[in-house]
């Protein structure tokens, strides 16, 4: 398998933490996107939509959108139940991440960081969803260890990725123990460091 | 099964669908979340985030996000292919739509149809990314007659559900003739009327 990435977007990192985790070989290969290295033709021919990661499977099939791509390597494995409630337990976080958390603790820290740009180029209102989607995080767990179900899955990776950057985008967890706490158990349980 | 949604909003007009279309027993609940409905100490119980749909299962047991819950109904039938890879090109549309295209197309409309607001009201950026969302559906359908795969499924559902009223936002579907043919077959191939 080929990871075409970023090491530093969190998008990316969740497909890392997910192969590694799972012992998986891999080849990552590098992808500058302020460089416009995911909109070349060799990679449209991949993601038509040119974005990273898109990972390659040993078969020269590709498959993109992060979420999409931990689901698929996480089949019927630990990361992922079989029992089909229990998965959709998973996937409410993974599309809650995509719509109501990446966009806002992501869109801030990109703003900073990728673009150099100050606090306040980032809009309020990114700022206000961003604040409450972790908000909505810290008090789910306050009362479980880990987000879907009782045992870690890919829904603690996809939400850890962006959520351990959250302060580089102007996000404060210093108030927020359950997150930190869970931050912490996140990176022992995947073998982050 | 009880759902709970707006008959306005896409995200909930998905569960519908998806539900017809497979036959299966519901009972509907309308929630007016201009009204505050979704953020009553009951529905807060069913779905701490407060967001329409949610369905509440024969069980007892509730679900939340529109995809997960599509995802989850479609489980083992004809909208949802076995094979594991198969699932992923699903899945790519399912989180696609969610992080590219409905905040877009959806959010457009919901300034114009439920805030009652003027076009200049919509940021430019929102329109700019919600027709390249609509560039990349038309690409697509130009070369294949559903989203994932040789088969309908509930990509079709998950993006045909805000795509059909994109023009109520101010986009225009009328040089897109792939998309226009998608959604004639979307209404037939799934019974909406």
């Amino acid at each position: 398998m080929k990871i075409f990435g970023d090491k530093g977007s969190g998008n990316c990192l969740k497909v890392k933490y997910t192969a590694d985790a799972l012992g998986l070989a891999y080849q990552w290969v590098d992808v500058d996107i302020l460089k416009g290295e995911s909109r070349t033709p060799e990679f449209l021919a991949m993601n038509p939509n040119g974005q990273v990661p898109t990972v390659v499977l040993a078969d020269g099939q590709a498959l993109s959108q992060s979420n999409a791509i931990i689901r698929f390597l996480a089949h019927k494995t630990r990361l992922l139940p079989d029992d089909p409630f229990q998965q959709a337990k998973v996937d409410e976080w993974l599309f809650w991440e995509q719509n109501s958390h990446e966009a806002y603790i992501a869109g801030a820290r990109f703003q900073r960081v990728y673009l150099g740009r100050p606090a306040s180029a980032v809009p309020e209102a990114t700022m206000v969803r961003g604040n409450e989607a972790l908000d909505s995080m810290e008090r789910h767990l306050a009362l479980s260890p880990w987000l879907a179900n009782a045992q870690s899955s890919i829904a603690d990776i996809a939400l850890f990725a962006y959520t351990q950057f959250a302060h580089e985008g102007g996000f404060d967890l210093s108030p927020r123990p359950a997150i930190r706490g869970w931050i912490t158990r996140c990176a022992a349980e995947f073998g982050v460091h």
